[in-house]
């Protein structure tokens, strides 16, 4: 029954599949894509952080004669692909259903430092960084959504290559290595740019060995979010692709559960 | 200093309003609207479900000496603004992260029937509701998302009116009282149409009533999710809008808070 079942999906898919973007669409001529890592007991936290944890509220055939499933779930606000609200570290800045929707849908300008951060899981994305890329591509689009590509997504959901540590409690922070943005790139995008948001494949806007976080204050201080732990971001293009960015709608949250796709045209 | 701040905050928002539809996004000459409710301790729960709560992790000046704030939330995947996902109900079926990308995001089908259900709580949406739809706006569109406006959205979040009743409980599950979709429209939408999703601004596409859950098995069995507790449904026009519901992406979920948008063109 399973497999026949199956067969029947697929072909309910299948014939879904033809009219996804019909020609009344705002989308045509280009592919949705899912940068939004799962969220399990393998996702990623900070080490000092609750995971994520799904329990089973029912499973199985009830006493009607049918089968019914649901699950309670717990989480920090920060872990696997998640928003952080400039609250997070901005007293008097916007909490997750303060950010105004429009400021979560944009353009993407996709920043590839993959290279540079191959072999230095302490890679700083700097302001030349970005100069390389308005070098190739005009300056910052205004309300830009950027991207930060520093080779990581691969390497999910592997804690101690992805964040340079496995172990948890906070005597591990010490320990993380990964990419993060340098402050005076923040400083930068705040103060000679006019963007939306920033996002990036590993688990902070600031590097792993930052202790003062201070990207995260420059940048929620002018009200710019941050998307983190990003997934596919390898697969955008450097210009042209419109991210939608739409968090779990949390009042007063410092953040929230993610989830962000992104249209590519043709 | 906050009212400074404020004011700043205003500066930049305007600033970013201007650039927000930039003229190569696919969205220009509409807008946005947000079609979720916050979650917070407010929010709507099944009598039996567990609610949302939100922990405090931290807030308030770190060592450091800038502002920190962090939060734990947990819920029931099935409350405030959801998902149920199809292995919900029916077995074999998809779960929250395996809906196709593009099974979430179409051209929304509004059915508005606001005024049959002001005076009857109890209001089953029927074939008949599409069909007077269908004489003015032609078929329900191929990969369409059926929105049902039954008028409850302006009740949330008063349990008593929106639901019929504030208690909590297995008991208080006889005391439900909310408009949902006929599972004769629930056959008639999997047999006789092409359709993505569907939507209601109550708690559930069944009745309040309902006991069978006939729908949701209906739809479920068909891999047509369904989003409930939709907000401001009745902003939407009958035709035309393009909707995105992302949920949480939850690895074997039966469901997930949702965060649900649509654009409106002019």
């Amino acid at each position: 029954m399973r497999h026949l079942f199956e067969i029947s999906t697929s072909l309910l898919l299948a014939a879904l599949a033809a009219p996804v973007i019909a020609d009344n669409t705002p989308f045509s001529g280009g592919q949705w894509i899912d940068l939004s890592h799962e969220f399990s007991e393998d996702s990623l936290y900070w080490p000092t952080a609750q995971r994520f944890e799904k329990a089973t509220a029912f499973e199985g055939m009830t006493e009607g004669g049918y089968f019914y499933s649901s699950y309670d779930i717990s989480t920090s606000e920060h872990g696997g692909t998640h928003l952080d609200a400039p609250v997070h570290f901005a007293e008097v800045a916007n909490s997750t259903e303060q950010i105004p929707l429009e400021q979560l849908l944009g353009i993407a300008a996709v920043i590839d430092v993959s290279d540079k951060a191959a072999n230095n899981r302490d890679y700083l994305v700097s302001v030349s960084d970005i100069q390389a890329w308005e070098r190739k591509h005009g300056n910052l689009p205004n309300g830009a959504i950027v991207l930060i590509n520093t080779g990581s997504a691969k390497l999910w959901p592997d804690a101690a290559t992805y964040m340079g540590t496995a172990e948890r409690g906070s005597e591990a922070v010490a320990n993380l290595h990964f990419p993060g943005i340098d402050p005076e790139l923040a400083t930068f995008l705040v103060e000679e740019r006019n963007i939306k948001a920033v996002g990036i494949d590993t688990p902070s806007i600031d590097y792993g060995q930052s202790t003062d976080f201070l990207t995260h204050r420059i940048l929620f201080a002018a009200n710019i979010p941050g998307f983190e732990n990003v997934a596919a971001v390898d697969k955008l293009p450097a210009t042209g692709a419109f991210v939608v960015a739409l968090p779990m709608k949390i009042r007063g949250g410092s953040g929230g559960p993610l989830r962000i796709i992104s249209w590519i045209p043709d």
